[in-house]
């Protein structure tokens, strides 16, 4: 590509070494949780949302146990104040959670903003302004001094507006687009309201450190917090937050690193949703934690009904691919995939496993109300044996012996590949009963009378069209028997492989299903069919014949 | 969440340290890229690819510039070794483009796969076999020696088969599940089969070492690449390569990372298709080290035409926060951003700017096909009086005075909040037209004559409703004087405030447009009108007819 000197780097290393955090593999504790979802993720959406859809919003955020919400910029517009006023006055807030509002250094915003908090119990007063080299020049055309003073006059007017109330709400600062700015004058500014406010140790403020634009890779953020985290002023009384952007599509690795590197809090969003590339996935963080053992302090366990109510309310579909909630991302489509994870699920049932280990699946799909039918084991002209066969059991109970797994799997690749389409598990079932089971034509066997007597005799009354047959036969076993009767009274030129025969359990009365293998021919062509009956016997020759049937040899014999 | 202890870190640490990748903060240079998209993308697909849309898609690939493309594995289906028969039998791969295809370890694929590559020019084969914990413990039931016996006989294999036909083709070998394998082992594998190839800098093979499914945060696995990068033998005969997925979100800062840390190679897809969340997206990669000013070395210039095919031929929607290619993620709807994105392009214009630092886009949208106007400035009622009056001025040409902007800004925001939908451009132009634009009722000024004579002396035609005016007046200028000769004949209560105009050029004739703003009655309520005409004086006589129209002057004096 033409053009990419117009490019360079636009970030800034701290002025000294800080990679202590590498020293840490994994994030051993969940952070303080805020969901910037109704003020962030609103505000990217091409139809923002009503009233109404906030507050389901607001209520599915409560329920997934989010103890930080922020709600909106009540002084940026007249919706966001209302539902604001709507939240306090209707008195929506559990005492266990604080809203939050975000405002700018402006004194008759700072002014709008508390007036809209009246009566709230608790609050964050969020107080941002832009920082970085970009926006002082550009957009601001103001010297560092100038921009310290924004932050520093506003931190003094959240101050004041606070104690003429008693003093109920805490604060947060953000340098916006700290990822900009020169790490000396971000803890610069920030040092700097934390000298407005003097936090302690039982009265803590949030020191906020944005993504707001991605401009360096992850442990190059994770430096810039660790350096943040070292240096900043009352350090105990402060509570170190991040807010990931996903414009690189690093917004999971700078937060999880930021984590190792000192930050407690994180602000993010469900799915991702927020400006641009979105803001960082909570939802992501919190099964990242889980998939290793760490309480995520947040409960996912119906990723459906979430899925369900963001779709609706904010008009956004969920990606496919979003880790853990889109719809395929526990799918598996190809054979050596689908018969890793059968294995290794029936592995579970035999092994006493202390922890989850079955391959191509991070974690349990049903911890997060997802089915292994459906989201798992999908079946296209890419799938296997294994997976055809693992579904085939797990949903309708049928268990066919390995061969005949492999033989019902060609099939149904080979319709999905004519068909160009996906199948679903009924259509799969269905394929099943209609190539394999109780397959009827040209041949039935409508009666069997056994006769125990020096191994077994049968008595066999069979139609083929509407010409019925009678016939007898002996064998060691009864299918035996009945294969040698239709054998040599029909001349048919097969011989019988394999029997297997289980219990299938659907609802209160059990069946019994048969699986029959026969060789066929001179060039020995194998030949699988299945019977299922309410009596075993009648299931077996029910497979018998259906094998028979589908190998053709009625035909064969006439032609 | 209950059941989390249920889960644990199923990866392994080097057994030493292995950070001196943090000693780098970016990628310097692009590595090599092979797209997996006709193989791990296509089998990931609801509905894989016909062998007509693969075409598509390779010749796709060949035209960003894709020079190792991995086509799929033909010995697994019969559609797969059909389409690599047609690459090479129609001679659709140029010369210096190399297929690459995937097996199993098992003679008989072995032998299928050399079968399907007869006569290509170049080749790499891919072997692979698992080796993680899991899989051997699970899948395979195989201990460690078994699983490095499966491997080096593959190995073994290819050469043979190689030599046989003359040598053409390079090696590639991938441990698979290398994530959830002891580092050492995983090592030893790799380094037996090493010992089979013996490769040399003149003759290269590929260790790949994939991220089958993720287990751990990126700068993990950045240390496992660096532990193999160290102590892989023939290494400088050795281009180490990386094939991540995407389960915990964090694919590129994997790849990212893992190529600070000594990988030289990278697999992955457009638009990060792929098993289950997918692997990593070339894209942002791709676009990550062009953010940095370093060339990517592929041509990513027509997002929209490279999104088009790729939907076309996959079936999958591209998410629209999908980095870079995302239909959302260069829109600001927000009025700050708006603003600033506004301010940051006007800086451009003003300032000898060596690089790009516009706020809130981390490239131009221009490089890669996407538009400003519909792809960055987006209206909808969070939108601010910056973006629109941005967007009045790129795409139709007004530049509207400051508080004008904001009385529009508000205007606007009001429509799309009570129609609860996005605005277009072209809507946002409609709305500016009906509002502000020549606004001629109920008053309608259809004739003056101007004498310039001790100031400046107006004769005034008009109509309201039928009825038609003739009146004088008199002022310092001929605005003033028209003004004056309306407010005192039809006694109206305003008194004009500012007036400015400019040249409005739209194709080959330009017109002029007018601004005026009035402050009317005795709360002095600011009103704004906007004319527009082939001559100057009538187009600020109409903007001032406009703006005592929208006031209300005429109403209110009947009232």
């Amino acid at each position: 590509m033409k053009n990419y000197q117009k490019y360079t780097r636009n970030y800034f290393m701290p002025p000294e070494s800080c990679i202590d955090w590498t020293r840490r593999d994994y994030v051993e504790k969940a952070p303080v949780w805020c969901s910037v979802d109704l003020r962030d993720g609103n505000q990217s959406l091409i139809v923002p949302m009503s009233l109404e859809e906030k507050l389901d919003f607001f209520n599915l955020l409560v329920k997934i146990g989010f103890k930080e919400i922020e709600i909106g910029f009540p002084a940026a517009s007249e919706t966001e104040y209302e539902f604001c006023r709507a939240l306090i006055e209707q008195d929506l807030i559990p005492d266990d959670v604080t809203i939050q509002v975000l405002t700018q250094s402006r004194p008759h915003i700072i002014e709008k903003t508390f007036a809209a908090l009246d009566g709230a119990k608790n609050a964050i007063v969020h107080l941002y302004n832009s920082t970085s080299v970009a926006q002082r020049e550009q957009v601001f055309q103001k010297s560092k001094e100038e921009i310290i003073e924004i932050a520093v006059s506003g931190a003094k007017l959240l101050q004041e507006y606070s104690e003429r109330v008693g003093d109920p709400y805490r604060f947060e600062y953000s340098p916006e687009s700290f990822t900009g700015t020169e790490m000396e004058f971000a803890l610069e500014i920030c040092n700097a309201v934390l000298d407005v406010w003097r936090p302690a140790p039982d009265k803590k403020v949030i020191i906020n450190l944005p993504v707001t634009v991605s401009l360096s890779m992850p442990h190059v953020y994770a430096s810039q917090i660790e350096y943040m985290h070292k240096h900043l002023k009352y350090r105990d009384a402060v509570v170190l937050s991040q807010h990931p952007h996903n414009d690189r599509g690093c917004a999971i690795a700078d937060t999880e690193m930021g984590m190792l590197a000192g930050a407690q809090r994180v602000e993010g969003t469900l799915f991702g949703n927020g400006e641009r590339t979105g803001n960082v996935d909570i939802i992501t963080l919190a099964l990242n934690l889980y998939s290793q053992g760490v309480d995520p302090e947040l409960n996912f366990e119906n990723i459906p009904a979430i899925t369900e109510l963001y779709e609706r309310v904010t008009r956004m579909p969920v990606y496919d691919r979003q880790p853990y909630s889109g719809a395929l991302v526990f799918a598996a489509f190809s054979g050596s995939h689908q018969d890793a994870i059968a294995k290794g699920m029936k592995w579970r049932e035999g092994h006493d496993c202390p922890h989850w280990t079955v391959p191509y699946l991070p974690i349990d799909p049903k911890d997060i109300g997802r089915e292994y039918e459906g989201d798992v084991i999908r079946i296209n002209s890419q799938s296997g044996k294994g997976g055809i066969g693992y579904l085939l059991e797990q949903r309708y109970g049928y268990r066919l012996p390995a061969k005949m797994r492999e033989d019902f799997g060609y099939t149904v690749k080979s319709i999905s590949d004519h068909q160009h389409k996906e199948l679903t598990p009924s259509e799969v079932h269905h394929i099943f009963k209609d190539y394999y089971v109780n397959f009827f034509q040209p041949l039935d066997v409508t009666e069997v009378h056994f006769i125990q007597k020096n191994g077994i005799f049968v008595m066999v009354t069979a139609k083929i069209g509407d010409e019925v047959y009678e016939f007898t036969g002996t064998g060691n076993g009864r299918l035996d028997a009945v294969a040698n009767a239709l054998k040599n009274s029909l001349k048919l030129d097969f011989s019988l492989l394999t029997y297997e025969e289980h219990a299938l359990e659907r609802g209160t009365n059990s069946r019994a299903v048969a699986y029959v293998s026969i060789s066929c021919g001179r060039d020995n062509k194998i030949c699988w069919g299945s019977g299922v009956h309410d009596d075993i016997m009648a299931a077996s020759v029910n497979a018998l014949v259906s094998a028979i049937n589908r190998a053709g040899l009625i035909q064969q014999r006439n032609a």
